[in-house]
C-alpha cells in the first residue's frame, strides 16, 4: 500500500517579519484609500515571518517577466536538489528507485520542465516518468499526493517523488493595488518541499482513498491574469468563505468509507489564510489545536502555496508522528476552487531491512 | 482493460497553403542571409496546408502576451466543447461517466486551467479529477494517454477524458529570425483533439504497457524562452536526428514483453517533421507506408503539437481500424527530449449494450 514518507522542506535565506511587512505597506501605499483595511487584513493573517529568494529591495522591483522567469529557473536549480536528496533519505531510497517525478509549481514556467533537468542532473533513470503540473496553484500539493497514490495503485512496486517549488515573491506585481493584492503581498512566502510516496514499505501516511472537488462557478475567485508582466494573482473577497462549501465536500468524500471527517486523529490542510483554518474548526466541529501544524506553517512561513501541506506534515513527523493506524486527512485547496483530498492512516512500519548475510 | 477510443479532431477555419507560406517567407525575410536554406527546409517538410485560429494577417501581428493569451482563452472556450462532445459520443459515454480530465496544451496558460471551465460549463461531476499539463509540449499527447492508462489501471471501472488544444500560431514571434524559427513558422499548425480512455469496454486501442524515455542532456534542443512577449519556441538543428536515440528506446521498451518494435501492425507516432518519420522507417526497418497516418497529418495539418497522435489515430479509425488483436504503438515525442510510448492491441469488442427490457 502506498505510503507518503517524511517530507523535506527548505526555505530561502531572506526573511521578512510581520512588522516589516506592515511598515512596507504603510510606506508604499500611504495614500491608498483602503490602507487601514489592508493593514488589518495583513495583521489578521497571523503571519509572523516569511522567507524570500531575494532581499526585499530586489523583491519589490519588477525587472520584467523575462528576468523574473530566468530568476525562477536559477533559484529552482540552485535549491531543488537538496530537498530531493533529503526526501529520498527519509524514504530510504535512491534516485534509481524512483519511477515518476511529480513537479508542482505555479510561480514560474519552464519547458522542458524542471523534471528533465532533475533527471539529467541527479542521475535518475531515463525511464522516469515526468508529470509537471503548473496550473493547480495551492491545490497542486494535494493533487501531487493523489496522483502519486493512483500511480502506486497502478504499479504497486513503484515509487514516486513529489517536488513542490514555490517562489511566490517572484509574482509580486507592484502595480496591482486592490485590497486583495495588498493582502496577498503580506501573505505569501517562498519555500520548497519534496516527499516520496513509496508503493511498498515506508513510515508515514498510508494513502487509503483520494478525491477531488470543484466548487461550481468559482473559477474567477482565485486566478492568474497572464500578462506581459507575468502572472498576476487575483483573489476574490469571497475566498475566505470557501470552507462553507469544502467542509461538506470533505465530509461527503469520507462517508462512503465510514470515516467521520469530524473524528479523525490528524488534519494536514492547506493554510491559505487564517479564516480557512478557523472555519474548518467550526464546520467540522473541531478544536483549533487539531490544525496546529497548518497554523504553525502559516505563522512561520506564510502561505507557501502547494508546499504548505508538506511543511505542515513535516511538523507532524517532527512531533513524533501519530499512533499506528491513526486516521487522518491531507487536503490542498486552490484555484477552481478545487480541493484535493487524501485519506490515510499513520503507519509506523519501517521498511523491511535487507536480509543480513552472516559474515565469514 | 483500458481502451483508447476513437478521437475527435477539429481544425480552425483559416487555412494557409504551402505556396502561401513560402511566399510569405520570401516577402518577410527577403534580406535574410539564410533565406534559401529556410525555404528548402520549409519545402522539405511536405506540409501542404495548415489551419489557423485567425486570418494570416492577424497571425503575423504580435499584440503582446496579454492579448495573445486572452485570445488563447477565447478560442479554447469556443472550440473545446464540440471536440469533447464528439469524443464522448465515440466512446458512448456522457460527461457524468468521466472520472478524470487530462487537458494538454503548451500554447497558452490559464489558472485555473481549462479543466475547471470544462467541468463547470459542460456538466461534468464536481468530483472529476483535473490534470492540466502545459510543460510536455508535443510529447504531452502521449503522456496524456499514458497517465490515463495508469489511472484506469488504478481504478479499472473509471473513464478518462483527454483534451489536446494547441494554437501554435499564437506563439508566432516576428522578431525570432533564426533558421529554426523560420522553419517552425512554416511547420506548426493549430488543432484540437479529444479522446476517451475507457476502463471497461470500448472499441479501439487496448492499452497494454506504457513507458517514458528522456534522452540525456538534450534539454535545450527543444525549449521555450519564457519572456515578456510570451513563449518563444527554440529548435536546435540536432532535433531532426533524435530518432537515432529514440528508436532504440522504443525497441528496448517493447522487448521485455516479447514485442518486436519492427514487427507491429500499426504505428501512430508524433510527426514533428519529415525526418522523424523517415528515420523511424530506417531505424525500425519499416516501409514508409507504416507511417502513412502520421504523414497525412503532417501533410494536411502541419505539426499540431500534442494533437498529432490523435489526428493520426483518427485516420486509422477512419480507415476501418486494424484487425482484432493487432499490435501497435503510439508514441509522442517532445521537449526533454522526451518520448512517451504506449503499446496496445486493437480491440473490435464493442461496449456491451444495455440489457433491453421487454415492452409491455
Amino acid at each position: 500500500m502506498a505510503t507518503l514518507c517524511r517530507p523535506s522542506i527548505a526555505v530561502p535565506e531572506y526573511v521578512i517579519t510581520r512588522e516589516q511587512t506592515l511598515e512596507l505597506a504603510r510606506t508604499l501605499h500611504a495614500d491608498h484609500p483602503q490602507l487601514g483595511l489592508a493593514l488589518r487584513l495583513i495583521g489578521n493573517t497571523g503571519v509572523q515571518t516569511r522567507h524570500l529568494v531575494q532581499p526585499i529591495e530586489d523583491t519589490l522591483k519588477h525587472p520584467g517577466f523575462t528576468a523574473r522567469n530566468a530568476r525562477y529557473e536559477l533559484e529552482a536549480k540552485a535549491r531543488v536538489p537538496e530537498v530531493i536528496r533529503r526526501a529520498l533519505d527519509h524514504a530510504e531510497l535512491t534516485t534509481r528507485d524512483i519511477d515518476l517525478i511529480v513537479y508542482v509549481s505555479c510561480t514560474g514556467f519552464m519547458m522542458p520542465s524542471m523534471t528533465a533537468w532533475i533527471i539529467n542532473t541527479m542521475d535518475f533513470r531515463s525511464e522516469t516518468r515526468q508529470l509537471p503540473i503548473a496550473q493547480l496553484g495551492c491545490a497542486a500539493g494535494g493533487a501531487a499526493i493523489n496522483r502519486a497514490h493512483d500511480f502506486c495503485m497502478a504499479y504497486p512496486a513503484s515509487n514516486v517523488l513529489i517536488v513542490s517549488c514555490e517562489f511566490c515573491s517572484l509574482c509580486y506585481q507592484p502595480t496591482d493595488l486592490g485590497v486583495g493584492n495588498l493582502l496577498s503581498n503580506g501573505l505569501f512566502g517562498d519555500a520548497l518541499a519534496a516527499a516520496v510516496v513509496r508503493g511498498e514499505g515506508g513510515v508515514g501516511v498510508q494513502l487509503e482513498r483520494n478525491g477531488s472537488h470543484l466548487v461550481p462557478d468559482t473559477e474567477d475567485w482565485i486566478s492568474y491574469g497572464v500578462r506581459d508582466t507575468g502572472f498576476h494573482f487575483m483573489l476574490d473577497k469571497r475566498v475566505p468563505g470557501t470552507m462553507a462549501m469544502l467542509a461538506p465536500a470533505m465530509r461527503a468524500m469520507a462517508e462512503p468509507y465510514d470515516w467521520d471527517m469530524s473524528g479523525l486523529d490528524f488534519y494536514i490542510v492547506h493554510a491559505g489564510g487564517p479564516r480557512i483554518l478557523d472555519d474548518l474548526c467550526k464546520y467540522l466541529n473541531l478544536p483549533p489545536e487539531m490544525f496546529r501544524y497548518s497554523r504553525a506553517t502559516l505563522t512561520e512561513r506564510g502561505n507557501i502555496a502547494s508546499a504548505v501541506i508538506f511543511d505542515a506534515l513535516e511538523r507532524l513527523f517532527q512531533d513524533g508522528g501519530a499512533e499506528h493506524r491513526a486516521r487522518g486527512v491531507i487536503a490542498g485547496f486552490g484555484p477552481g476552487i478545487t480541493a484535493e483530498i487524501a485519506l490515510g492512516t499513520w503507519s509506523k512500519n519501517a521498511t523491511p531491512a535487507p536480509a543480513e548475510v552472516p559474515a565469514g
